[in-house]
């Protein structure tokens, strides 16, 4: 008798039918008359449940009958074709072996529960439909993002999550620390003396990996880091969690040209994969979540993403006749609605925004020979707007040194990068993806706590 | 004119043969006479350098002569067979572009350097081969682990870094914190008010993912993390990091037997995959840095990994006539010396050591029915010593309690946890792999700071 996954019996059915097998999982849904029943069983492997059938032959039909939902079991029995509507196969049970009943207060009773109250049991909300196949989808996500950047040479680069530096200056960081806050080590002045920490120093959590990741592009030419990041922002919204997932590649001897194909040969490489791998997930989220999902999936695959610089963009928001709530002039850090406009409405696909204003983007990002904008690229998707931000990195040591003394930072604080721009500079650039921004938009989750196993945000680190 | 990188060059050498192609890198050697000379180019790509072979043709003939070492440079010409030892083919230049002249006080000239000295460039050392080899390999290291489990049906889970509870009991914990420790809130008692922090609690960096992985090993069956942990211990050895990244997968109905095999089974195909993609670097470290690691690693993929009890164990080092620092009773926990000699001298090859006292193993390790052993397992392998440990974990409700009230643990803490055993328990067992262990032991490396990018030890957080 073959142990085998209920996966298994989806996808190699003739293997298995008229076999004896054996399947253990969990009771999710039971129904029985007086000489027969039916049992839905899932075990984790697959979306899917299998149907197992029981009857009076077996000695415990009674207590199987009255058995709890989430009870564990593991079933005996021949794989045969099914008779009822519904599904292909069915077991029909010749043992069914109870491991656990589950107390009857199981809270995944079978009705439907708000996304809202599943989060306060995150450690059983995986077992419901929409979030078993969140959680396969971000498995499977990560992964394809894994194998597009090693089948392409790149070398996945492990970054620091904790940080000497409180100079990387993309957000609020997260202090980390071994003082006994209750009994802080003090200077003469009265201030804490973080020399006695467990660094010797102040030691934040990283806000980005990609000034470390650019060192190992120096030396790998094409790297990336996949790791987590922190935001230690207050914004209690539907699209900012304190702890997330970031990608950030680092392409050597590359102008923004070559970023900005990368970035589009990796969308459509990750959705592609996740669609082929999980098709019933995805049937899942076209059907019950967006609707349309399909439609705006393949849309990306199958459209070359358009171009545009930063001031087309304004010229294209300020003539195109519609109303915003804030207004666009050139110099504007473009607002959601200006992004899902020119998404949206004017270009209906992925569009790279480049070449923005100086002044509104990071000091490492190429100047351009105007003097006022630098090679920075946006890409916003229609949907959910800014997806990925990326640029290529400036690699004259007088530049970056004249611009980071305009924006008060001080060089000893960045040897090690300008270290980069003295011994072999070379043209450059990268981009990070925000990892569960890319979950939403290929699953059709509008919120991000529900995307994230245990979630992080203001005031909760429940689990 | 086709862009190739080095790699594309060893690995595909007759498609670009009598080609013109670009290539662009770094200057690693030059050596140059009157009339012609050679640089080594290499491009970050692939382990090795490709020789270009430049004369007085070129207009720029004296400057590239006194090129500096890591110059970066983009070279045209011709790919043909070398006539000189050491390669096979070679670039004749038709056109070298220096992009960048190096600083002359760039300190990775051409001779050797210690680890040591190399640790505080931590932003250059990837450029050496030693350190280009080290990260290539965490590189394809961490893919083949990826592989494998989503091979398998494996689901990768993300589980918290920012942990809210403090009773993972693995070890000394970092605290995370927005609080301003200058100017502290304060309860009435005088002490620190926690809920006025970002999470309204005290929360700190995560020791191991095995809890939370748990709960989605209850929903998917078979699943693993990957991610960082943290270990706030003052220990300043050469195995011991702050930050480092662990394995941990966790399979359902499955018992130690399984979770053995599984282990077994991925270590090899581990090995197996980073020896085979990674042949140069593989090479390196087998002539350089350990002698006899193809052997030592050959001998782990060729045999069957051995199997003993603790008491077997205790039995064996008690008779063997071997005089140890530690002396051995039944009841003790294996030292370091007990462990090698077991895998090196007994056994000779990878050894589990399952079944040990319970009073010194973890208090979800499921009770063996003498009341006395755990179902834990270590794996020990020669040369390094315990490389994994993992166990069976406790079922049963009752019992569990029991074991958490004996070591004081509040049940209150672990809820959800308990659920897992009140909402359809299963068999399920897992395991943690320190991903740097394993680095060591296939490199060859013995500083575990030689195989982290950028390593976080006491009074150490730098870059």
């Amino acid at each position: 008798m073959e142990k085998v996954t209920v996966k298994s019996l989806y996808r190699e059915t003739e293997k298995y039918l008229e076999k004896e097998i054996e399947v253990s999982g969990w009771v999710r849904k039971l129904r029985s008359q007086k000489n027969f029943g039916f049992l839905e069983v899932n075990d984790g492997s697959f979306f899917k449940g299998v149907q197992v059938v029981f009857d009076t032959n077996l000695e415990n039909f009674d207590e199987i009958s009255r058995l709890s939902i989430s009870s564990s079991v593991i079933v005996k029995g021949k794989l045969v074709k099914s008779q009822g509507a519904g599904q292909n196969f069915e077991v029909l049970a010749t043992n069914v072996e109870i491991f656990q009943k589950a107390d009857l207060d199981y809270p995944l009773q079978n009705k439907r529960h708000s996304f809202e109250f599943l989060r306060t049991i995150a450690h059983l909300r995986p077992r419901t439909n929409t979030f078993a196949a969140v959680f396969r989808v971000r498995s499977v996500l990560a992964y394809a993002i894994h194998k597009f950047f090693q089948e392409n040479g790149f070398v996945y680069t492990h970054t620091p999550i904790i940080t000497g530096s409180d100079c990387e200056g993309a957000g609020e960081m997260f202090r980390v620390t071994t003082l006994d806050l209750n009994n802080l080590p003090k200077k003469e002045d009265g201030t804490v003396d973080a020399s006695a920490d467990f660094f010797g120093k102040e030691t934040n959590l990283t806000v980005s990996g990609q000034l470390n990741g650019e060192t190992y592009c120096s030396a790998f030419r094409n790297i990336y880091t996949f790791g987590p990041t922190f935001r230690a922002e207050q914004s209690n919204t539907s699209r900012h969690a304190a702890e997330f997932w970031m990608i950030e590649p680092e392409i050597a001897f590359a102008d923004l040209e070559a970023n900005m194909e990368l970035a589009e040969d990796m969308i459509k490489f990750i959705i592609k994969y996740v669609m082929e791998t999980c098709p019933e997930e995805m049937e899942f989220f076209n059907q019950f979540i967006e609707k349309g999902l399909f439609d705006k999936l393949n849309n990306v695959l199958e459209n070359g993403f358009a171009k545009v610089t930063y001031t087309q963009a304004v010229e294209i928001l300020t003539t195109c006749g519609k109303k915003f709530d804030y207004p666009v002039t050139w110099g504007i850090d473009l607002q959601s609605e200006h992004e899902r406009y020119l998404a949206e409405e004017h270009f209906k696909k992925p569009v790279f925004v480049t070449d923005y204003p100086k002044e509104i983007k990071a000091f490492y990002m190429k100047l351009n020979p105007d003097g006022k904008t630098v090679r920075a690229m946006d890409l916003l998707a229609p949907g959910i707007g800014e997806i990925i931000g990326g640029s290529q990195r400036e690699d004259n040591l007088e530049e970056l040194e004249r611009r980071m003394a305009e924006v008060d930072l001080n060089p000893e604080d960045y040897k090690f990068y300008l270290d980069l721009r003295r011994f072999g500079s070379f043209p450059h650039s990268g981009y990070g993806l925000g990892f569960e921004r890319m979950m939403m938009y290929i699953t059709g989750m509008t919120n991000i706590r529900d995307v994230i196993p245990f979630p992080r945000t203001p005031k909760n680190a429940d689990f």
